[in-house]
């Protein structure tokens, strides 16, 4: 089942199944207004909106053109926004290139912060840049969707409530994250809103690709028109999203519309760093891996950070070549009052 | 005119206006539905939800008992919790019991944290403690709930955005603070759920007490029945509430039911630390503050954190010497499975 929400004069949208060619879809908004609200009552909902989607596909029911500039993301804001950073290879490169080693624990607890989570920005939304300086990026991620589930729930049931899976992009800006993290309390101003994907869909949706706790499917990114990475989801995970769900619930009750994210994709090269696609590599899922493997070869960056007209497009296919999210498109423009 | 939410079967609860002594109250569902509702469409609501607590003020409606312990906090969850750290001597004090200097930039650049924001506990609700070794304390502080404003807002335009005020204690994992802020992520595990107080009252409900950006009384917090703090909110609060919300808006735009807290409210003592209420000081807003004390003068701390069975209270009283908010009162318990 593949799930969306349309923009409304709501500031939530509306719910929408889409068909899973991304084609059509059919609105959901007697069985639940809001995605939130179906993932509130996930019991009662959930078989309505599986009949829906059955009826849609079977073509049995009014539906409507689906087009992905017309969604919001999936959630467009959310009680929980928690990202992970999954791929310990990407925390090693950040390390690296300022020559600070990993501690060891890394490897055994996750890192994860708090993501502000009050408006998300819609897949094909605009990112606004106020500031050059603050050197705009883009993460390419993999995200869940939970139900809810006790503090202290095990890593079994914490599986055992992921709901759905999306993409998104974790805009960061890293100029700002440095100051902030010095700070000790974390990421706030340099992490701006984050658009995700303009469906979000069931585990089932996604066959042999979902494992239950890994994705062993590509993340592909593009910036300006030219793939920049297509990391292998699954490969260098350290942490997986059933033991990254646990984390969140470990002081806390989990609850339903919590979004959890992988942290930026990232393949390694044998023992190295990757390699752009341009060289036969996997690339990267953001600006700043490339900077930092520039700066660990070459003593400086090369490759800016994004600014006004730059575009950056995220999408996932399937095994047959098909979208499974529709695509993230943002484009950046200069932020004035 | 004061707002609360009392329990319902939705998680969201059932808005309902107070009345000023906090003894009775009418339903307000008719108006909105929830409070973020409310504050969603804030022009519509507050004239019709002001004319409703006027009416309870007159005896003209239908009216009800109002019992704190029926309420929920006033927003139950809510899609945005940035905590700021605005009394610099709270984090000088802790930075000064582990020998840190205390970085110039403090003075002038706010340190806040994103919360967890998807389940706060009512506030009579117990705390449940899964470990005493993780060192649970709670922290007396104010906050604000704004309504929308534009990205990178000034300070002014921030202060005009404040809706509402509230009371609560910031439930904190002491024993879980020094490795989750080594990781560099800021709190995630250490910061479970929060809890505010029966009800949120509009800027005016506080009169001269309200300067538009600080709140000018004493926040009183109790532990197991003794007074432990009484600290003037005003005093040593370097960032007031509008550069905190200011704070917040600088990356992102600041959305409907953003909830902005002042941190740990404390008060030195001419030019060094407060003293016990019991030793003629103004106390303290947290038991990791009197342990820093005792450490600076004693080497080490003598006052445990809280354990299954201990209380906290937290109120703020007029000057009249009535409760403004209702009073936090929450018992720590065992947490099992």
């Amino acid at each position: 089942m593949k799930l969306a929400t349309l923009k409304s004069a709501s500031r939530d949208g509306r719910l929408v199944v889409v068909s899973r060619d991304l084609a059509w879809c059919a609105d959901a908004s007697h069985i639940a207004p809001t995605l939130q609200a179906a993932l509130d009552d996930w019991a009662q909902a959930e078989p309505a909106l599986r009949t829906l989607a059955d009826e849609l596909e079977r073509e049995t029911i009014p539906r409507e053109r689906f087009h992905e500039r017309d969604a919001l993301s999936p959630l467009p804001r959310a009680y929980q926004w928690a990202d992970g950073s999954a791929y310990v290879n990407h925390v090693e490169l950040v390390r690296k290139a300022r020559g600070a080693e990993l501690p060891e624990s890394f490897w055994t607890d996750p890192l994860m912060y708090q993501g502000g989570s009050d408006a998300f920005l819609a897949p094909r939304e605009d990112i606004p840049l106020a500031d050059d300086s603050w050197g705009l990026d883009f993460e390419a991620e993999v995200a869940v969707v939970t139900g809810d589930a006790p503090q202290g729930c095990s890593v079994e049931e914490a599986a055992g409530a992921i709901r759905l899976i999306m993409i998104l992009n974790d805009v960061s800006l890293r100029g700002l994250i440095p100051g902030e993290l010095a700070k000790g309390f974390g990421f706030f101003q340099s992490k701006p809103p984050t658009a995700f994907s303009p469906v979000a869909v069931t585990p089932d949706e996604l066959g042999e690709a979902w494992d239950g706790r890994k994705l062993h499917l590509p993340l592909r990114s593009w910036l300006n028109g030219a793939v920049f990475g297509e990391p292998d989801c699954q490969v260098d995970m350290t942490f997986d999203f059933a033991q990254l769900v646990a984390h969140v619930a470990k002081t806390r009750p989990l609850t339903a519309g919590t979004i959890v994210g992988s942290g930026t994709v990232s393949n390694k090269l044998g023992d190295g760093p990757g390699k752009p696609v341009s060289e036969g590599g996997k690339g990267y899922s953001c600006i700043a891996e490339i900077r930092m493997i520039e700066t660990i070869y070459d003593g400086a960056p090369k490759t800016r950070f994004m600014i006004p007209g730059d575009q950056v497009r995220i999408e996932m296919l399937d095994r047959s070549g098909k979208s499974i999210f529709g695509a993230i498109e943002q484009t950046v423009v200069r932020y004035a009052r």
